[in-house]
């Protein structure tokens, strides 16, 4: 039997071509070794988007564009948080076996502290108690589903430790295995995507390659990458150039080659590499776009997918949660 | 329309005649003139109660308690809080709205903090996140079933104040009324009900009368409440003696003036005082005792009973849910 592997997808706006390679991408690969699970943490979206509408949309547009991207909800299960109730009565559950202190070192939480002591504020300003428990829910998202592995990056590794942590505790009281520990998967080698500017791509940075735009705004997006000020004829070198960095996530082993050439031979200017680019991204986008476009053309069949999943997932949860209310003499 | 009020009842162990006359009595009374709800907040007892045969029989005990004692859950909405998933529900999305610092000035996490102060231990030792997101917690507990008031003493008057906060900053960034905000009402003159020894009955002093207890039990026990050394034959003041306090509680009028008489006389001895107040509490608690006995016969029949509860309160809580799933843009 495969292990079970869960995958957390936050809604945060729209989909770039930096998320479709740093996460998207990685994840649905996960299919190949694992039993994997992916999920939509609307709920987490809640804590930061306050606007209804933003939160309705960015829920949808990341449900449908994992799907796009090649989610097949009939091989893996995909839910959203909000439809699976035991995630709560779990974290509920779960807040009775956690630490204060456990929370108090969480990176995330610190770090907002820090940026609080910087301005001179209060320590805990305009911090909400969905950040600070924060850990716990996404423990709970974790446990409930007899998880074996969480891939996540570096920087997400400490909330797996943490429900090790809270997992344990529980297991530890009751004098048996009531939860599955989970494993963190540290995801290496996972592809830094250049933004427009040739920095990371980021939203933060406002330099992203949007992964569903139309095909024109995708032309004009590309033709504004920054480029320096050689000649067309001078030759270029394609390693310092985030045009060639990005060709080579969309291009052919033989298209790298040949561009790589053209950019050492000189004679191309950065408005025909930007073309070339143009053309490799739009011949890998354009199917990702169109499904995109037919999911979310007709909203009630992607209810409808989703509900699917959650059936699957509340028959899971159920168990779980079912076996520690017992142990823990919840009638 | 009768207004809706709402108490929680935390399983907190044998039941007393301090809980009687302090918190039971008084509570069942809410039912002359509001639309009572009652519920048994296991999930709060989870907190400090980690064996489950306790948590178990505790819960248990305290819903067959409250029944004997008069509650009819044909009247009113009775349950338990682990059968509401709303509850756990409603608990996440207010910790999105709730700030960090109004939990900070929690009383019950202060006061532990305090504790942890004086014992030169880190200040957040042995504090669990059960403890510290309890006013999250009891605010969903309050604000699910759209209650108009919580009946509370003096020293809960901050949780109400605090789910008063997290509604209003609910309602404030949505700007329309998504939840109702709840009122306090203050319970004054409750009895304060003394214990064997004169001081306060409560547990925590050891010197309590069981609500339940078989007869012999309740006479051994009465048996024990302090004295002092007058004679049978001094004249005695009833009014510094526990044993007419408490009989006071227990006999009609003429009972209550007649026993004063017979001590301000003299000729009566401490021993024959207490099988009086025996004959009155007995007579009292016998169908209490009779009907509780028979409620713990019977357990396929109170989960029955609590379920029926479940059921109402359930219709309740899912339209508070959707409208506030449906106002915060949750799918």
């Amino acid at each position: 039997m495969k292990k079970i592997s869960l995958t957390g997808i936050k809604p945060t706006g729209e989909l770039h071509i930096g998320n479709y390679f740093g996460a998207i991408k990685p994840a649905l690969e996960l299919t190949n070794e694992y039993d994997a699970r992916y999920f939509i943490a609307d709920y987490h979206g809640l804590n930061t988007m306050k606007d209804p509408k933003e939160l309705e949309f960015t829920t949808r547009h990341v449900a449908a564009g994992w799907l796009a991207a090649g989610l097949d909800p009939q091989k893996v299960i995909f839910y959203k948080q909000s439809s699976i109730p035991e995630v709560f009565e779990l974290t509920v559950m779960l807040l009775a076996f956690t630490s204060k202190g456990l929370m108090n070192r969480a990176h995330a939480y610190k770090d907002a502290v820090q940026k609080n002591i910087d301005k001179c504020e209060d320590t805990d300003a305009q911090i909400n108690m969905g950040l600070f428990t924060y850990p716990v829910l996404m423990a709970a998202d974790i446990i409930l589903f007899d998880s074996d592995v969480v891939p996540v990056g570096q920087d997400q590794k400490q909330h797996i430790e943490m429900a090790q942590d809270i997992a344990q505790s529980v297991n530890a009281n009751y004098g048996q295995q009531v939860l599955k520990v989970p494993q963190p998967v540290i995801q290496e080698n996972v592809a830094v995507v250049p933004g427009l500017d040739g920095r990371k791509m980021s939203k933060s940075y406002g330099n992203v390659i949007p992964l569903f735009a139309p095909e024109k705004t995708l032309h004009k997006t590309i033709k504004r990458i920054t480029t320096n000020s050689q000649s067309v004829e001078e030759p270029k070198d394609p390693d310092s150039s985030q045009i060639y960095q990005l060709y080579k996530l969309f291009a052919d082993e033989n298209e790298q080659a040949s561009l790589a050439n053209r950019y050492r031979e000189g004679g191309m200017g950065w408005g025909e590499a930007k073309e070339e680019l143009f053309r490799v991204v739009n011949r890998r986008l354009t199917p990702i776009r169109e499904r995109y476009d037919i999911i979310m053309s007709d909203i009630p069949l992607l209810e409808k997918t989703l509900q699917h999943g959650t059936q699957k997932a509340r028959e899971i949860a159920s168990i779980t949660i079912g076996r520690f209310r017992k142990i823990a003499g919840v009638l």
